[in-house]
């Protein structure tokens, strides 16, 4: 039973593997349709989305059989519950490369000959959290983790000062109003995705440490 | 041993009862506060927001006691992993709080004389989807929850029809450019709290059927 138990422990982690590639996929491609004016490459990312949810189910039923069959205790369990809030963000994440290719469909079309701002950079911080925190969960290593967390300001930064440059953008011309609003949402998807691999990387510190750093700064009654 | 789970989880949806209430009434006062034009309100909401990140934690570790002393099987472990992911959405929905009270005030102190669109009306219907999806968990009740499911798509249609509103708004009066992107980030708060209302129904018809019916409309693999 134990032995069986290691195992299915094991195909969990191969599955969240395998879901987070699929997710950062989805941001690196959806960004890259964003540079490229690539609405073809941009509709295929919303086509594929149906399967990070098919394997976002899947996770969620082996979690409920594990469960329910082996009854954890103690640290299996923590590690148990944080991979069923992990599968979730990345679902999630995956949700953001949907909204991020549809925003590549409306720039696409647009005539606005903008720039894309603090965009590419943003996206390999995002990009780069969520490798990290996936890495901490895979090797058990909180101090990835604690990487990702100490990012998350950088990030926020970033999105506010894209967001004030987009504006300014607009301003200076009343034609780039719908590609700079699109910019906007591309920013705070990107902060989205940041703000999700640092859940995941707060998920890896729970289970290494067994204490909740979630709330880290705001936590009072 | 018996008797003494089931007082557990009495207690862990009381928990829950309260966690909504919370965050339903951070919408509410934050519709208020953008209404009204009042940034001391907002900031209230903003400052309590630890409140509802506090009963979050307590709740979470309570489900992990409940899962690692009780070991539920069957019925039960459906309910309380279904009670962690409610638990999560309602912390986020009261993340939503949050930004509605910033916007709102980012909108008290700006000098637009703006109308507020159908943000009054879509902040009735996220409401009242949250309310008819808690009262649904309470209860058990799952054609409460069908009810939720079936109004998402108007709420996604005011959330489209807002931001077009508030794009023309914008193209009318470069003044009002601040105002409209302040307007555009309400409503996009509310479909978003519409859509959490929607996670929590899915999750409350998977208590009652045993069944997953998220991405129901677009699972594929």
């Amino acid at each position: 039973m134990q032995r069986h138990f290691q195992e299915e422990i094991e195909t969990l982690k191969l599955n969240l593997i395998k879901m987070a590639s699929l997710a950062e996929s989805s941001i690196d491609l959806a960004v890259k349709a964003i540079i490229g004016r690539d609405a073809t490459l941009a509709e295929s990312i919303i086509a594929g989305d149906g399967r990070i949810n098919a394997l976002e189910m899947e996770i969620d039923n082996s979690i409920i059989d594990l469960l329910a069959l082996q009854q954890p205790v103690a640290s299996d369990l923590r590690l148990i519950l944080a991979a069923q809030k992990i599968n979730n963000d990345l679902e999630r994440i995956g949700d953001h490369g949907v909204n991020l290719a549809e925003s590549a469909v409306a720039l696409a079309g647009s005539s606005s000959a903008t720039s894309f701002l603090m965009i590419p950079r943003m996206a390999e911080f995002a990009k780069a959290m969520l490798r990290d925190a996936i890495d901490g969960f895979i090797h058990n290593n909180p101090d990835l983790a604690n990487k990702v967390l100490r990012r998350d300001d950088e990030v926020d930064n970033l999105n506010r000062a894209t967001a004030s440059q987009a504006i300014d953008m607009i301003k200076l011309n009343q034609q780039d109003l719908e590609a700079g609003l699109d910019l906007i949402r591309v920013s705070r998807n990107l902060e989205r995705v940041a703000d999700l691999a640092t859940n995941i990387a707060e998920e890896v510190i729970f289970i290494a440490h067994a204490r909740v750093v979630k709330h880290h700064l705001n936590a009072e009654l």
